[in-house]
């Protein structure tokens, strides 16, 4: 009996891996791998944490990646093949031989796509400029390397302030680079609310890295070396002796378009739950791939570093044999980050993604330290989001300390099953000591939505405060003590401590907007009651607190 | 119109949070406490982390408690009334003021009982010598404080090594104190496998934690102070200072006995999902209530930490009106210390415990590092229990660093919706950072059960390794490479490396059962299929691997 063959094509190391997974199932199957270049394509968050730990050699990382696949089975590696066509009809990969020049073809029974993503940056001025990376390949992050160690490289201009951006600008930060960002959105951190993305903009201001914007880089201007010297946008010109560009991040369709292979409204190749494409025998998995949002249903693509370890063990399974494993819940996004001294995570939509989606969505931010001690103390921002019809969590945003992470895996694996805030509250979830008497901040958070949902109190998220602070038609009042608002307070408030607030109740205009705001909102909660029964109509809470506003 | 009036007694602080959630609820609940003494009940581990903490100001912790709660509404906190009936017909409440020496009573409408635990402990010969202390108030964190501080407690013997105990040794540790732990069960951390307590162990033995297990205290020997001075039990004669007994603890339900409520099969007071007790108008919650336990059914007690959170908003919200709002999910069971650099986490049941319940259970352990550097890299065992007729998950135990703590809440979501490991498999679990290739260890433990409930694998667990390791018919086989085995293996152990199997598979006799080991079981993992293919039958991989061998 003929060995069944698996090629691999592409060079995403979802790929490798799924390969490894099909071996382990089949160790009588024949793989071959084709890569492109001479290495496997790392993850571009991967390639930045090599940047960083330059005690990490990326060549024994990967050759232990293709040992540890050799042990299962004879698998091939075969570098330096470009693959120019897959002939679908006759179950054929055709590729050239970068190495010897030559063309040749590779039969197959089943095939798996890990073609990854591609960059394709405008064609502005000086693009080609030398320094100026897409951090496509092993290559660009050890000429980044060398650059740094042999003090060549000290400004960076990184385009593109998205998670992606954020973490590879903390990987240079920590080589003691000068870093700065240009963002062409209205604020960093796309995916997350703009409150949030202020909160970690505080940060990066705090930590020296310079973030520009509602900036476009129009041109890239070149020293006498043909290298990279100055990136300009409409408002700034920046010295640079790098710029590593990270927007304009799209899926590489090409090989699997000219195979005929569906692509999807998301822009990237279509497959179903068994991790196959409408042509049978061709999978595909990675960064190539667009998913089906588990919350709206609809296909969506995002650059993962995760890119789904789901998928990895359902193409090998399903490649070594028959199709038999699936995939059948799509993504929440699900997505976290460690910058700058913060843990920053994300699962589901966000409240601007929900609004955008036609939900009506009702929110809550909690504020909530790490319970350490000392420096390793940390505030960590919680910030669910519900659908005010149904009670579904809609999503879950947290930046902080170690709480902040702990919470995404747990709030994916709610809304896997569609949970609700009801649901969120007969979950037994445990504390965080030293803090015994403390409520789990999901549960806060659930409990302070339930209250907006029946209109007992009425929230105001940090951003949306910032826009009107300045209408005359908001008057904000600071319940906390006298000593506390004049270690500092918004300039906007006028601090009228909670147990002065019956009494004081005259100074308040009853017509206006009233926003009362405390360290974390406990005060301004009570303040809320108060005024409440005083009979006030128009009343917010700053949510989240003063902890948590980053303006 | 009369203000509705709740009383809570018994002093427990989910008592407290209790009513202040009801004063949320419903300001014009007219609401008093009556405290047996002249502060609320702490909890034992709450008490532990202040005699460790001597930053920490007891007194002002709680008044802050109090004065929380007075921000809300007109709370009167009473100290020093102790209950002496519940009238229910009357729905009054007898009392006697310790502080005047009169007897008086109260009316209300609602009550709630957070009588919180009693220690029983036997009445051996000098369990009434002064520093024995049950850790049942704030005086005794006192005592032992200004003990420790005074130079006078050195030595000191705690017993009941559960995770209490092990949370409670932990904290004299860290003050500096020659701490032995005396277990009179047959291993330490009551609740978890056999396995992990050992790992523990063996922690607490590095960190110079001396645990004497199956062992009873049979005697204390006072000095002439009248203050311990000897510990003696059958094979030991332990000097101490002070001894902590935390053995016997049992939920407090006198006075609910005594008032005519229902106390349940689990000892403890029973409350259906509005936290209501069989007597309409009287509620309970805290460590003197039992849950039914999620996975079984049945009803189990428990002394928890976190007592539940969950309960104390229902019982506030239910006392302050109607009964609304339901608790209608039991308990998991979850659990997490952190002691001596673990982090010690449980949720469901143990394998020792769906055993002994009737399932019919699989199980996979699996040893991960935290994907930090340095000394911070610590490994984390996770150990996966599920039902082998309909695949959902019984229980997860986790030991190490902080993947073991993240893991807890988000098990404690699957369990809570019945999960299977099939749906483990489409939950979408976002990694840890830098090990970007590596797969969730969750992800990792279905997929190895998948194997031995498909019959791909076999896998032994170190505990039973341990036990049967001398038997001549086991023959364990260390895969590794020769130099690592040759800096440390089983002493059993003969090392084939795994690219020798083949060849040499004429040395292993195919009638014994083989044992593969390897660091974390993947080689033995490839090992065991090759073998396979060689026709061996008998064959087992060491479940988590030599890392997780603590024998």
């Amino acid at each position: 009996m003929e060995k069944r063959r698996l090629v691999v094509v592409g060079g995403e190391i979802d790929g490798i891996m799924a390969a490894a997974a099909a071996a382990k199932e089949n160790p009588e199957l024949d793989i071959k791998i084709l890569l492109s270049g001479k290495f496997l394509l790392l993850n571009k968050y991967q390639l930045a944490y090599f940047i960083q730990n330059v005690d990490e050699d990326m060549h024994s990382y990967m050759s232990g990646i293709g040992e540890e696949i050799k042990q299962h089975c004879n698998v091939e590696i075969l570098p330096c093949r470009r693959v120019i066509d897959i002939v679908s009809l006759e179950k054929k990969v055709v590729y050239e031989n970068l190495l010897e020049g030559y063309q040749s073809s590779l039969e197959f029974d089943k095939l798996i796509i890990a073609a990854g993503v591609k960059s394709s940056p405008p064609s502005i001025e000086g693009i080609q400029a030398g320094n100026i990376f897409f951090l496509d390949s092993i290559d660009d992050a050890y000429s980044i390397r060398e650059g740094i160690d042999a003090g060549l490289i000290r400004k960076a201009v990184v385009v593109g302030a998205s998670p992606l951006g954020i973490y590879v600008a903390k990987c240079l930060w920590k080589r003691g680079i000068d870093v700065t960002m240009v963002e062409r959105g209205e604020q960093i951190l796309d995916g997350f609310d703009a409150g949030i993305a202020q909160l970690v903009k505080k940060q990066m201001d705090q930590k020296g890295i310079k973030t520009l914007v509602g900036e476009k880089v129009l041109s890239l201007i070149g020293n006498a070396e043909g290298k990279v010297a100055e990136v300009h946008t409409p408002n700034h010109i920046l010295a640079a002796d790098m710029v590593i560009w990270l927007e304009d991040i799209r899926p590489n369709v090409d090989i699997a378009k000219k195979a005929g292979i569906a692509v999807g409204k998301a822009g990237a190749v279509e497959v179903d739950e068994y991790m196959e494409t409408n042509i049978p025998g061709i999978y595909a998995l990675g960064n190539c791939i667009q998913y089906i949002n588990q919350i709206t249903g609809k296909p969506i693509w995002m650059y993962n570093m995760f890119a789904d370890r789901r998928a990895v063990r359902v193409a090998g399974y399903n490649t070594a044999g028959d199709n038999e494993l699936v995939l059948n819940k799509g993504t929440t996004g699900a997505l976290s980050i460690k910058a700058f001294g913060l843990n920053i995570s994300k699962t589901g939509l966000s409240l601007a993604e929900a609004v955008q989606e036609g939900y009506q969505a009702e929110m809550a931010t909690v504020c909530i330290n790490d319970g350490k001690h000392g420096s390793s103390c940390r505030e960590n921002l919680v910030k669910l989001i519900v659908n005010k019809e149904n009670h579904r969590v809609l999503g879950v945003q947290s930046v902080g300390g170690i709480l902040s992470e702990k919470i995404v895996d747990l709030m994916t694996a709610v809304i896997n099953t569609g949970g609700t805030i009801e649901d969120l509250e007969q979950l037994e979830l445990i504390g965080h000591l030293p803090h015994i008497a403390d409520s789990h901040p999901i549960h806060i958070a659930a409990c302070m939505i339930f209250d907006r949902l029946t209109g007992k109190t009425q929230g105001i998220s940090a951003y949306e405060l910032n826009k009107i602070i300045h209408d005359p038609q908001i008057v904000v009042v600071d319940v906390r003590t006298r000593p506390e608002a004049l270690m500092g307070t918004l300039r906007e408030a006028v601090n009228i401590p909670l147990n002065e607030l019956e009494e004081r109740k005259d100074q308040l205009d009853r017509q206006k907007n009233i926003v009362l705001v405390s360290n974390r909102g406990r005060r301004a909660y009570t303040g809320f009651i108060k005024l409440r029964q005083l009979g006030f109509e128009h009343l917010y809470i700053l949510d989240g607190g003063l902890i948590a506003y980053p303006y």
